[in-house]
């Protein structure tokens, strides 16, 4: 019998966040590409753009000023997909409780109460993750923690997010991120509540625990680390550079982090973003985010605080893979394996390709 | 009291076919889009392409010569994701029995054998299913039967599907989709053979049999229909212009349609297909594909065959729906409702914007 040849053979594997398969077809890595091609993302920006709506000093669409703000600064979304009056308004035939069952089973709706803001990295059009440098981004996350903070008061789930790039859904260079609060847990994050649970109540521990002390010994799909913290290409990686950033110590909650958990922290995130843009020499785009403990006065022990980056791109600055077809029918699938993605991207250099001194 | 506005007011609808739930933001169709303009579909291409691997005659990547075909043609993808040969080997640690937990919770994978197959809709290089015509599109149908009927003895899922346009990852513009078969059932197929399955114990009916009926009461989300089919924008689509094609009859599997029954959904599909196209007077991209049971041997009467169409486009031929950051890391949102989509839709001509008579 011949052996299993995991870079040659196609198979499945299983991610234990969402319970969901990827198929794995490695051998389909040397296929060309006649397929559309990206524009080339543009990689000298102005410090400040007068046309910019979320520059310092500029006014915005729907008529107000930015003031003039100087590191992270958050804001109410001027369109925001999620309303904090919604509460009293309950749509035709919602039971009282989100989610009842005892609802028509063909037509369930639902009523939802929420905001949306967003959060300016930093008053420099120019910059971003990769380019703010270790401080910055210590800031940007000292921010992160108090919407987290403050928002967990009034709402069950807060979604911190960033897309980035212009073919990622970006709408705006300016480095900016957004927080999405709601009073019902979301889809993806209600499967996430209940993997982690089943593991907690199979094995006693946590599942992201295990998995990062696992990840951590076997070594082939990290892609950068210190004390505190793993970032690394997950066993079940759908998209073709994603990495999942993992505490190497029990956490719920971003607030929870201490004041060295988010220097660690902020350092890793810096060193992770540098080598996804040295990778394909271009800034990198992806969405990227953060799930923890939702915010119901509960313990809530199985959960462990982690960050998700979704990257599109698979060859090249151009090339992305798209999720059509198959994925969206049957079930995602990725050409290199998590394996061989992890080492491209351990072998980029750590100092950013804009950034190298003459 | 103020009364529920679904056009105004956020809220969420329940998919009964995934579990999952979709937010709706009506309010936010309003915001103005200042990202990424897709740039135009090409909508006049020669009737034949001597650079195009897929015409007639012509000479694929691999050094394979097409044959002189007309009508529907069938070939073994050059570049498979799934290879029929990969039943004997086993990935490490992976169990005998498909998907059995009893297996490493954190490194579950699984051996997969399959084929994946590409079908040439017609000779003509310039065609799609907007503009083959009732007759051509019945032939596919023909086509895609007898795939399932000869696939399905070997395997126990079929996935019959298109993508189309190359803002959708399609990197040909001939007229072509694509057919996977695999031995072991995809996640987002598992996930709607288990929420039918639990339809029917529940209420002795099959969900999407009761479903259209409901819709067809309801008027409001239909698109168009006859006598066989109804083609709707599902009460829970994600995508701005999503449809479900359903049956107004009980059915499995596609090869079970009678010659009536695949002559009168070539009418719809063509309707369909031509005011998407009419919409924003594009050739409409999308990904689409059928669902029916699997082929186990066994009557699974909780399933119903139906089609989903899944089209990007969100406001005109050039500005898209990003499916990313809260859609990825938490629940799929949309903007207008599909109520308005439903009608936007309803209001195109038939006749194709391309064909019309001087
Ligand atoms: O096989 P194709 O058409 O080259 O590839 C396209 O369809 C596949 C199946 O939906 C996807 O996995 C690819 O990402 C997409 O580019
Ligand atoms: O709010 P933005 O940045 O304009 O919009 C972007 O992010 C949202 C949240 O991920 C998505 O729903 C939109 O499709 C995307 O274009």
């Amino acid at each position: 019998n011949q052996e299993f040849d995991q870079n040659e053979q196609p198979h499945r594997r299983r991610n234990p966040l969402s319970g969901d398969w990827v198929l794995v077809s490695p051998h389909r890595a040397k296929r060309p590409w006649q397929g559309l091609e990206e524009p080339p993302a543009r990689e000298r920006l102005p410090e400040h753009d007068a046309g910019c709506y979320l520059c310092p000093g500029n006014r915005r669409i729907q008529g107000a000023n930015n003031p003039d703000y100087r590191g992270p600064w958050v804001f109410d979304n001027d369109f925001p997909a999620l309303k904090p009056d919604g509460a009293a308004l309950k749509p035709d035939g919602a039971a009282q409780q989100s989610q009842d069952t005892a609802q028509d089973p063909l037509f369930a709706s639902d009523s939802v109460r929420g905001l949306s803001r967003v959060i300016c990295y930093s008053e420099s059009h120019s910059a971003t993750l990769a380019t703010l440098g270790q401080q910055k981004v210590a800031a940007l996350i000292d921010t992160w923690c108090r919407e987290y903070q403050r928002l967990g008061q009034e709402y069950l789930w807060v979604q911190v997010f960033e897309n980035k790039g212009a073919i990622n859904g970006c709408s705006n260079p300016h480095p900016h991120g957004q927080i999405w609060a709601s009073d019902r847990l979301p889809t993806l994050v209600a499967r996430e509540d209940q993997q982690q649970r089943h593991y907690t109540d199979e094995h006693g521990s946590k599942l992201l625990l295990d998995y990062a002390e696992r990840e951590w010994q076997a070594q082939q799909r990290l892609v950068c680390h210190n004390q505190d913290w793993l970032a690394l290409v997950p066993y079940w990686a759908c998209w073709p550079f994603e990495t999942l950033v993992l505490p190497r110590f029990a956490v719920q909650r971003m607030p929870e982090l201490t004041g060295d958990q988010r220097s660690s922290l902020a350092a890793l995130l810096s060193e992770l973003s540098v080598r996804y843009d040295n990778l394909f020499q271009t800034p990198f785009p992806y969405s990227m985010g953060w799930h923890g403990a939702p915010f119901d006065g509960e313990h809530q022990g199985h959960w462990q605080l982690h960050c998700h980056f979704y990257p599109p791109l698979l060859r090249s600055a151009s090339v992305r893979k798209f999720m059509v077809g198959y994925e969206m029918l049957a079930e995602s699938q990725r050409d290199l394996t998590p394996e061989q993605a992890a080492a491209l991207l351990r072998q980029q250099p750590t100092q950013h390709y804009l950034l190298k001194e003459p």
